[in-house]
């Protein structure tokens, strides 16, 4: 029998090399001169390697078949092995042979995805995409689904236990709240003033503001650190190394900021696992739409709130003083919750953001259905863009080539962040029940707000699947209608008109 | 019989994987949290492990005892395959008993030694370097080396080939020489104006200044880059991705000038190997002693020249204006060059910093012949600097314990660093035959200087041990008359005296 000591030792020595993948990325995206692309990569596969063979080494085999009858591990090292053994059974079930196909497809289909979005012709990128489809078909089967529902195993992938039969009823209805509230706004709202974006606010200053924040919020700079890139993203070096990053727009101080919110909100989750946990299943998040809801909630429930412009205020007109002379935290207040139809997903607000993922989802579903063909994919797009925003494309490069995550076969991924944003106003309102959190913020007094996450989040790693999760801190299930409460109570103050959303 | 081809992917796969390990200490030196310390070495170790499971590979046996009678290989695999035996004989006799020890005893030494230089008492570190010397001793022996000379072993560790034998005759003709050349400067030198210390160069210049003088030089910065770190390095995380770093003395822009240049040297070699030989010993250096050439030439020979000076003004004037104005090329010629025996090795003049380095090696050979004890060393070392240098410490974190390296058990270290400079002078000596340094250098044509080291060392990597190349290249083995030779023309110069060195 293979002793705890042992099987721990291994889980750390997966979980070390996954973070030597993590630093090899950060690098990637940070500091690493161009030319350094084609060792980094072969780096990274190298890496995997080693990371594949410890993970399907066979001693698991055993160790997996028959650890929940043994008496010498506790509740919480069964439930390790329990989490470790599904993931480990994806990736044993997926043949080297595919993975290698589909990582050679992956990758002409990204170098074919840069060239098609350049010259805005889908055709391009077609051929290309057609191969990681077809390929992820048939991982699609090697995962396993049930009722011929292949996109399902995609879901999975992305977000433990999703199905369409889980997400359609939650997508329908969010779409309707979604589009009602955009039906308002454009109707009754007045566009907000925003000519505090025709100066230039140097980045140095944005960044000290950044830097400035960060520990304010309860993100601690030894154990991690903010740097630039063309994307923001975050990642985890080690739960006492967690890496953010945000791009700077000279013309508007809110990108950074909302972008290091964002961000820190994944951080703080990260740091926020139990150390006697780390480099086990129990110190990870739960899955990307709870890590979303993390970052959506730093995001968009605290940082777009009038008590935390209040709050930033003098620091702002301090950084950047004179220039923000003559606006309020009411003015910025409505800038930065403008809710408007827009082309690009990430550039989209957050009622309009979820419209986005719909059209996504959408045509995902249809293509795994097999209703339609990728062909026909960016009609379906234009089409539907029309039909949730109101909008239409005009041109390729601004629709159906927007976004990465189909060059690299990433089906499945885009319905989290929209499960992100409906997790974060189930929290709100759940913590709204214990916390005065407007007064708090208006203090900027965070501390309570992240102990109420790490409490009921981050200290359970993946103790508890993300259904239990939702029901143990909110008494029921993913709710739509928190989503909606939250949306009219921010958009009624915002705009000043009233939204009908029962 | 193994493949060529199956041989060059064992021996990249070695190569990605010391190159994972460069990312991981680079990131480690220059942007890592503090907190993020712990689980680093633990990436470090595995890293470290798989690296050398793969160098003492068994069918590395089978491949290394036959490949010399093979027709099917060519000069050059049969020389790589003969470096990387040589290699990896040291490697395999170390046994992992040996090596754990050693780990351990290392690192508890790098502590103790941290706590005695901040309490300046040697008596501290004693206990914990005694064990690191004695493991040490037991190293040497495992390496094998011949005439009781234990000390060979670790001299050979760091520069292939050196023996007390070789560099007993060059330490005492360097000796004369630096002494010579420290006293008559001492006797008869005007010491230099330094008041532009006494003002304050905005780091953002300076770094705005090393980063234009970077492809200035021919370095290239879509193969590599500059960042910053308290002790500036270079390394190499793959020959199309060389890092730097600096470190900026806001008082003294020619602190982080110097740095760049010496460091640019080092990067420079690294990024001239030819991309054929990439993962292959063929591109890797000769040695440390031609390392650190490369970088003493571009620092000393070209940095710190009259020609260089001049033709770098302008630019200065410019960034840093007003805070140059009144100074003049000649002035900082005698500023930069100023020779004066000082307690710290790492802030010594060319002339003197060898003097530091025969105190290390009187010293470091005394104590493996057993003609001294650990605890005589203090007594030893600051007879020593009196002796060479005619200062005595005041203090011994000034004195024996201001270097790192014997923590670390890097005993036959130092002596590499004086190699540098030596060969850097018979290298200036050579090219003089046929390119006019110093009228290319006032002009700021680099590229035939770089291209001379390209062709007559870069290009090469350890396709010649050092004394052959250094024959090669200048006909004759390595000789400190060109570094005497070398010293007088700089110095008189500087000083206006007239130096006799023959």
């Amino acid at each position: 029998m293979v002793s705890w000591e042992d099987i721990s030792a291994r889980l750390k020595e997966i979980s070390l090399l996954e973070k030597t993948l993590a630093l090899l990325s950060w690098d990637q995206e940070t500091y690493m001169p161009p030319s350094g692309a084609r060792v980094r990569s072969e780096e990274i596969s190298l890496v995997v390697r080693l990371w594949h063979e410890r993970i399907c080494d066979p001693v698991w085999d055993e160790i997996l078949n028959s650890f929940v009858s043994r008496d010498d591990l506790s509740t919480d090292q069964k439930r390790i092995l329990e989490i470790f053994k599904r993931d480990r059974d994806k990736e044993v079930k997926i043949p080297v042979d595919l993975a290698t196909a589909l990582a050679t497809a992956v990758s002409e289909a990204f170098q074919a995805w840069h060239e098609a979005k350049k010259a805005s012709d889908f055709s391009l990128f077609l051929p290309a995409l057609d191969k990681v489809f077809q390929l992820s078909l048939v991982k699609a089967a090697a995962l396993g689904y049930e009722r011929q529902r292949a996109y399902d195993a995609f879901l999975d992938l992305h977000e433990e236990g999703l199905t369409e039969e889980v997400f359609d009823p939650i997508a329908h209805e969010t779409l309707g709240i979604m589009q009602r509230v955009r039906e308002a706004i454009q109707e009754k709202g007045t566009p907000p003033a925003k000519d505090f974006l025709r100066q230039v606010y140097p980045r140095e200053k944005q960044k000290s503001l950044c830097e400035w924040l960060l520990p304010c919020l309860g993100f601690d700079t030894q154990r991690g650190r903010l740097d630039t890139s063309p994307h923001p993203f975050s990642t985890t070096l080690a739960r006492d190394d967690v890496r953010l990053t945000t791009r700077y727009d000279e013309h508007d101080p809110f990108v950074a900021l909302y972008g290091v919110l964002h961000e820190a909100g994944h951080g703080l989750y990260e740091q926020g696992f139990l150390s006697e946990w780390e480099h086990t299943p129990l110190a990870q998040a739960v899955s990307l739409g709870i890590h979303e809801s993390q970052s959506r909630f730093w995001e968009n429930q605290i940082g777009r709130s009038l008590e935390f412009l209040e709050w930033i205020w003098p620091t702002m007109q301090h950084i950047f003083s004179p220039l923000l002379d003559g606006w309020t935290p009411q003015k910025i207040f409505h800038a930065v919750n403008e809710v408007k139809p827009s082309l690009i997903r990430t550039e989209a607000d957050e009622v309009t953001y979820g419209l986005h993922i719909l059209v996504r989802y959408e045509i995902e579903k249809k293509l795994f259905h097999g209703e339609i063909g990728l062909g026909d994919a960016p009609e379906v797009w234009n089409s539907l863009y029309h039909q949730y925003l109101g909008i239409t494309p005009p041109d390729e490069a601004r629709g159906i080539l927007q976004d990465i995550h189909w060059s690299h076969g990433s089906f499945g991924y885009f319905p989290t962040y929209l499960l992100g944003n409906l997790y974060a106003a189930q929290w709100y309102a759940t913590m709204q029940k214990t916390l005065d959190i407007s007064s708090l913020v208006k203090k900027g007094e965070f501390g309570p707000l992240l102990q109420w996450m790490r409490e009921n989040i981050h200290y359970h790693g993946r103790r508890y699947e993300a259904e239990v999760l939702v029901k143990r801190i909110s008494g029921e299930p993913l709710r739509p209608r928190f989503f909606a409460q939250y949306l009219k109570g921010r958009y009624e103050a915002v705009y000043g008109i009233s939204l009908s959303l029962s």
